[in-house]
């Protein structure tokens, strides 16, 4: 008989993100995104998109550096959350409880093997839209902003890692997240892998760290309902002085219709959109693609950029490369 | 503590329609929808979207009138569909056990409180595309047809019923189902129902039957990538004489870009867009519309057509109303 | 042999609309269209969309009601300017000449059949943007400004008159348009026309007055990129409150995706994309729409709404009708 | 007094071009273009976009190499196609009358400093769609094919040219093509040049042949509605296994959405789409671009490609370069 799926985990919640640029930052996000600010504490800013349901979906924190300082994900049920904090206490990659933040509850820390630091939790505070925001139809979280970019949610993030087999098993054993796709060179290692716990082909990805450093960060997504307000998105980051490295274009893996930019604190930040593809199987058979696939670059032939492989936050000293 | 949630419906997987019409409707969603036929058995033929990942998402079959037959659902495991069985059995709305269809295996029948056939099952066949359907990138099921409208993938339906109440509780007990929109009128009555085991914001609906006749058949949705190709779809079915009921416009109950046309058959088919919307809170709270509410019409001021209450399949003569 | 065609006129250059709430017709052009204020001069705003090659597209003025005080045309040169002027002069529908307005020079001034005033000039100012509102591409009037609906350019305008087939004769005769498309009822009565300067199919329509009062305005149009631009746009009008009086729809004649509102001031606002259709043919041959064609309603079936019938500015009062 | 500008072209009529694969290439055009053919004589098949209004807009004719054979304006009327040969005549670039074609009538003859052929024309055949082929809507030349890429209408192309500047003067001595863009090295010479008769940015271009060779051809152009379209094209030529040789992305030049790809004759083909811009001006002041606002690539930072500079039809050998 198959082993039943682990199904705790709800959805990736957000993402808390450093900056040495930070009121820089701060305004990429909120008017050239389009984000709204929905907190404030200490060094740091609570953003969201139109559409996120929860009062927030980045962290953002002043720092001597960029990076990403943790991750976020929502259980699926009190039980759900005993039942993973269980399952992790003495592995290894436990680190305990919190109080929480801003915006949620007591929460289970935990760290994936490359050092990325995960929160998971449950209780959390819906977003309450002030007047000023409140949305026309009621199924909605925050009025449209019809400023800059208009981000709509957040759809996943990507880390970089040393050892990707070790984080892919990781994540499988201990948060049931499914493989949907993954690179495997020809001498058998995993060079990037791409996981989900919801019907969106995937809530992250990993790839390799060329660096051998840990802990480091890709970039985060926003998604937008269209692939036409992306390719606006690029008018406007064109006309922001904002940096794009590549796209937009449509990735062979996954086939999401992406762009790239830089937030100036150096941090990656893609906005995206899936078309309707969604993962529906439950028992979905991992894509596998090869050294030879990957180097016909993109979906429609663009050549896959080399900052791509190189550029992950925060910024790291390669010497012998 | 809260109750865990069911979580065995891993999606709706096809629709068996009948229709009158036979080799016209056969035509309509293979040249006009571009459907792509996958099978075909005694007075059946199965149809199937580019990106729906099993054999066929929906049943064709040569009858007296039009309506539903069945919907399938596949669940997550073959525990799933034990327990889902066993839940079931004695409750009056069991079948029984059968051996399957063409393109899956062992499943348990029941029906809903209005008399809808249900079928449930996890063994399947996954499409394999002959050479000449093969796509160029491997995660995806079939080449794009680039024919007709283009369908992508089974997205929900909508059936009528005379008691939406009954039949939301034997969704939620039964099934596990969640509610996420739902119509009650002034009297408390509920008039229309959205329900989901996915992170879709429904997976079906039903609204009320208002001639008291129960199994009918309200309309099957297909997924387009973009609102784009919806309005193309619409110069698609003008051009071929589709009859358009209403639409391309935006719905306010769940926001989703639709566009209704009858299939020759006289069944109801709806080609939709969400956007990035998705239901990704594990609680989420159902948004709950009022008469007057409804009223206004549609998200951006369509009044809603009068045929929508009153069209459904199979058509029933309607004496004192 | 045939006539050569009058090609003095080069475009629609701009429209002057009164409001009786200058306030708040101001913002809804400046925050919700998303157009730029590039001047001011005693009761009026001059203002643009991002892609208008002039100082501006639309002068709005304080004045006790709404309407339309004038619409001007540039011409192709000093000589156009002269000819036209030459044609028009003891004609009984010319005015005379004046010495221009902010941004344009010498205007000959000239009346249609129905006491629209119109302007003709060739010396423009072309738009300088500031600082702020450089382009990124410097093949772009103005930088786009990602706030609102985002207006490109005037697109087109419309009036109403009280006799159709003699404003269409004052057009082709005394300034060189060609009708590309009319509505004729079975009396032989022309109830509608669409003519043009320009490769756009048309500039300007008019509808027939059933209220029998000369000189009043149905809408003025802006272009926008895309369909999907129009349907943000609907959203961003329901998140402002803004009234949609009919659309996003296609219309049947002209086939341009559409999208009415109304601004404060109660005057009718268009927003359109039309595709790559362009008129290229020099003798294009005009289309005639008969009332039972009409009856269809749009392209897709959405049926005409009274109130674009009978709805025009200034508001009349109707009596016997 | 400015010189009052020529008037006499129409329009880009349609283009012959060689193919050494002749079925193969219908084949593309007709399948995956969807283009319709409308006419066959000789070794030539006359194909069409479904809203190109004359009969055909491209010519396709067997031969033992790629390339162009001629392209064809239509002019105004009957007297400027005179005023046209009377300029030509003894000029040197001419070449003579002739009686036309199968589509269009008496026809003058004419090259381009560097050898393209020119055919001038006022006398067509307008498309008379087949019942199979008649549209809903009767200002539409012919109905939506629904089949591939669904190219529109013919919108402009592209020529190699070893001098640029010649061409440039003779395009505007005798034709009265205005100069929108050009490239101008910091020596001073002309790299390549857009020019109009219409109010479309550009109706043809030319680039720098660095073979020296002369009457190459570098691309053919057909619109498409939206820049969705120009996405889903990109998918349906990788599922064909059409050769993409870049795009999609947008052009900083003309701001044009293109994708170009190469026709199994070798020729290069792009479907483009312009969104809303038109050059309205009369007086459009040409905009001149450096080699240093070249070498940032194309609009949102993609490089140009190398074979876009080295890439004609027909093929050559180049030596010494």
């Amino acid at each position: 008989m198959i082993k039943e799926p682990i199904l705790d985990i709800a959805h990736l919640a957000h993402l808390e993100i450093l900056t040495p640029k930070f009121e820089e930052s701060r305004k990429f996000f909120i008017d050239v995104l389009g984000m709204t600010q929905s907190g404030e504490k200490g060094d740091s800013v609570y953003l969201r998109g139109w559409d996120d349901y929860e009062r927030y979906s980045l962290k953002l924190t002043a720092s001597k550096t960029s990076g990403l300082a943790h991750v976020a994900y929502r259980v699926r049920s009190p039980q759900a959350l005993e039942r993973r904090a269980a399952a992790l206490k003495g592995s290894g990659f436990d680190v305990g409880w919190t109080d929480g933040d801003l915006g949620h509850g007591k929460t289970f820390v935990c760290k994936d093997p490359d050092d990325h630091t995960i929160e998971l939790y449950y209780e959390t505070e819906w977003y309450e839209a002030p007047a000023d925001k409140k949305p026309a139809l009621k199924n909605q979280a925050q009025r449209f902003p019809a400023r800059g970019v208009n981000v709509r949610r957040l759809d996943h993030w990507n880390g970089l890692a040393v050892d990707i087999k070790a984080n892919r098993e990781f994540y499988e054993d201990y948060l049931g997240f499914r493989l949907t796709e993954q690179i495997v060179l020809d001498d058998g290692t995993e060079a990037a892998m791409w996981m989900t716990a919801t019907n969106k082909s995937y809530d992250f990805a990993y790839t390799k760290d060329h660096t051998g450093t840990k802990g480091r960060f890709h970039h985060v997504t926003y998604a937008l309902d269209s692939r036409e307000e992306i390719l606006r998105a690029a008018d406007i980051f064109l006309e922001n002085g904002v940096f794009i490295e590549t796209g937009p274009h449509k990735h062979a893996i996954q086939q999401t219709f992406f762009l790239y930019v830089y937030e100036p604190g150096g941090n990656r930040v893609e906005v995206a959109n899936a078309g309707a593809r969604l993962i529906l199987a439950p028992d979905w058979k991992p894509i596998r693609w090869t050294t030879a696939e990957r180097a016909k670059g993109q979906a429609w032939g663009l050549k896959t950029i080399e900052s791509f492989h190189t550029h992950g936050t925060p910024p790291v000293e390669v010497k012998n490369h």
